[in-house]
């Protein structure tokens, strides 16, 4: 997932770029540039609270660049502390928390090893799920948002170069470029919205769903951990979260 | 909430007045901004009855103008009033009552000290609570259909603009200017549509669920005054309301 | 409700006119207007049972020119109502009929004096308040239909426009008038949609909720003549249904 | 419903003929025509597996030239043959059966006089009713699919001319006669889509409302016949599913 | 469905081939094609996982490639193994099992061989519809995006022509060109969204609900094969599943 945003941006950009072929310069005009994003972001700060339009760049930002730990990776390492448990007591896990990388994990483990209460442990984790699904939400929908203000703010940008424009015309070997000059508001508010808005929006979701997921066979393993069930019955049940093709058994 | 508006504003006209440049005073024309401005509260008091477009304009100044105040202040201020029920009766209340600033508040609070049922008190407020939603769920709807109607007239305003210019082109010098006039109604109206009327609309959306969440607050903390609750067990279940990061307990 | 619909279409049609100036017999055109009046209603015809258009015609009449009545005033009524019954009977009634003016209510009194069941009276006037809605429903969803037509013919009527002007350009001084000619069913199309039918049918929506609220009051009211109920617990009961600030009881 | 649609053709077609006024053959185009219609259709096999599309030509052909029976005209059917059940017993349907004309009707009576159980004709009816339904659904689905394809494929005719135009700008006298063609497919596909395809689904809509309605009261009907209800409380029982102006008793 | 799908894209191909007419050439333009396809891949890249977009790859070509067994001759086959279980026992289908071509049967059929439970069969059959459900879900909905980016990237090419154009119009003769180069980019847009992607994302949802009926008629077959239904009444229950002009028995 991670892997393939950067991909697509260059591809997109790489094919525009292309088009452009040698008069590349031609088309950077920071004003027009400041125009777009300029307007789009105030549009945005008038759409929602500046604390949720910050939070959303961290969550964009984090969701990019920091791959998901594959779901089979986490189910091994439930399974194998689930042995450990079985050996050595739920306390031996205080050792094997360091080679834990997902944060989410982390924090349930701990709570098994500090003997909460399965229900509360339970409790605090499906919050953290819910609170991860609405920042998700919030995200796409900012997102999305963004995306239809971009355009919106092109033509506005284009509607202002043309009205420049059109009020001077006496020198008619000016008017194509200044007319170049407006359209190009017009181009970037288009890249902005369908080149990185709506996409992300779209891939934030998809994002959002695989996360859940591993949260919840996170949450199901945890619960098995602090119930000392057997490795391999676990193991079994959180397979059972994955499409058939990926469910390949660890212990033989 | 309160502040990013007015920046969010600021920042997309001062792009759109630095893309101008020099030449603002071309891009103001009273007729046009009176078609576009006119037509569409014109339309708008077609759509909905005259009430409802008044009490908008009220809710939307309100919303924008009054910060929400802090739901972590709200919950200090019901356990400090929870600890002095405790020590010294309800009816203490009345001299705490000038302290409290938001309306919503003090009604719960004077019901609590007139001695008034608990599950009337309730009634009363969840049926305010209902008709704060309304009002903002009204006040979105005018809104998205100002931002819809904006663009309308602006295009009926450069209809208008280009029939003209089109009869009486005699002198083509004058097609140029006559163009750029009829062109500004649509610049209106995507400005009005896409920096106030939509983003406005979104806005009001987000507050609207900030402030029913304090009001839930409320009427659990007063419900609780009421039944004379444990100051700590107030608080630990009026925190619950909030998102993790800000539970931040005041009694030690 | 009544007065905001014609306010409207003057304030908006006003501003248009204003747009003009001193031009206006130019943007007369009866052959544009018959293209999108008449194609928009051909169109119509084949979308819905001309029984439908023709009722809908009539609903919408209905809406605007009759205000509603307030439903303080029917309170009012039936509180009263519910004395004289106290008093002198249900019989006694008859001679209050004559003074009712919302045929709704004189349908469920008479009813009542009949001395129908309250349950026989209750579902036929549930049924009245089924097709009021459906009624309601149907004319708004041919309103925004219109809404959507109007435009498509508009442009047709353009392009029609267009291509007469494109075969016929060897005089190249009745190019201009002629494409402002065929800009003016487009004109005409966006005006109709987003003056009168789009907005209608916003409206024809906020009245018919008000009406269904009235029709429920109603209901109750009669439903509490029959049975005898005390006037004072009536208007108690009959006030709940408005909003706190219109509840001003008549009995003291 | 029946007559409306062929006026309403008639109708919008005669207005744009009128607009068009004498130069009508300069808009009859074949080629631009079986772009359109052609397009259209490609795109709609791609869209839909073969069988279905033949089934809504028939559908759609089936519903705009037989009008439906009026739902009286059916009651008053069944309840003549509940007297004829009444005095001869059921077998002397077979009599009647020759002056019915719905077939939906026919196979209900012949099923009753066959003898077979009321829950299996029920059963089979109610299965008629559903298919009836899924077909119109699939009918209106796929011509709101035309509506939205006609005006793609008229942009993407019109594309084609004006590249073409622009290929070949040598005499400036073919110009405009080029572009005029050119606009004629998107003429075109505005036409086929706000004219037939998507007013078209809206009927086909309103009128499968019609005959689901007409379908339960035969089925109701049906049921009662072969439990020999009493005449008159079929009547009454059906009448019930018309709207109050429509409800006349046919026995006194 | 499998034959109307290159009947379509050939119909409507050649229609715009046929509308092009001799100047087939001039309308090739791999830059482009280039521009509007890597662009609309690179979005989709962002906008999906790449796992995603390659499987939509594969389930578009084999629901495109491979026709949907009719489901009548599905029937036929599990009733023919019925009677072979009834004579010969399950085990005998081992023989059979060579005749079928639907993975999914074969897979359900070699369960009942290897005697696995009813209900364990049942489950891993239904998970695989499930799956068979989201896949072609998600195709629908990566190809429907597909349909929205395609014109979008279409327009960011145009714009690209027509700023490369204005800004070098020094020679009016390259003017017309120039732009039908930029045109076309719109031109491969609007087909390849209308033509291709939202005409295939329609019929994947058709073909996904047709292949749910033939799974779920195989579930319910295998589920009587194991519990030795008798042929007679499992051919009557599968029928069932059929609209009624298709239920042909095939035993007498």
């Amino acid at each position: 997932m991670d892997i393939a945003t950067p991909i697509g941006i260059i591809l997109a950009l790489g094919m525009v770029v292309f088009g452009i072929g040698g008069g590349l310069a031609s088309f950077v005009n920071v004003p027009s540039l400041l125009i777009v994003v300029g307007g789009m972001t105030g549009a945005l700060l008038v759409s929602y609270p500046l604390g949720d339009i910050l939070k959303v760049f961290g969550v964009v930002l984090k969701t990019f660049i920091y791959p998901l730990p594959a779901a089979t990776e986490a189910i091994g390492q439930l399974v194998e502390f689930s042995q450990v448990v079985r050996r050595e007591g739920i306390l031996a896990l205080e050792n094997s928390i360091g080679s834990i990388s997902n944060p989410f994990m982390i924090k349930g483990i701990q709570m098994a090893i500090d003997g909460r209460e399965p229900s509360e442990i339970e409790d605090v984790l499906y919050m953290e799920t819910e609170k991860l699904k609405d920042r998700h939400a919030k995200g796409s929908e900012i997102l999305m948002q963004a995306g239809a203000l971009a355009p919106a703010m092109g033509m506005i940008g284009t509607l202002i170069g043309l009205v420049l424009m059109l009020q001077n015309m006496s020198d008619p070997s000016t008017i194509g470029p200044s007319m170049a000059v407006a359209l190009l508001t017009t181009f970037y508010g288009a890249i902005i919205s369908n080149v990185f808005a709506i996409p992300m929006a779209s891939k934030l979701k998809s994002r959002s769903k695989d996360e859940q997921l591993l949260y919840e066979i996170i949450i199901t393993g945890v619960h098995s951990l602090v119930s000392g069930e057997n490795p391999r019955s676990l193991e079994m049940k959180l397979l059972s979260f994955l499409p058939p093709s990926q469910r390949k058994p660890t212990l033989e």
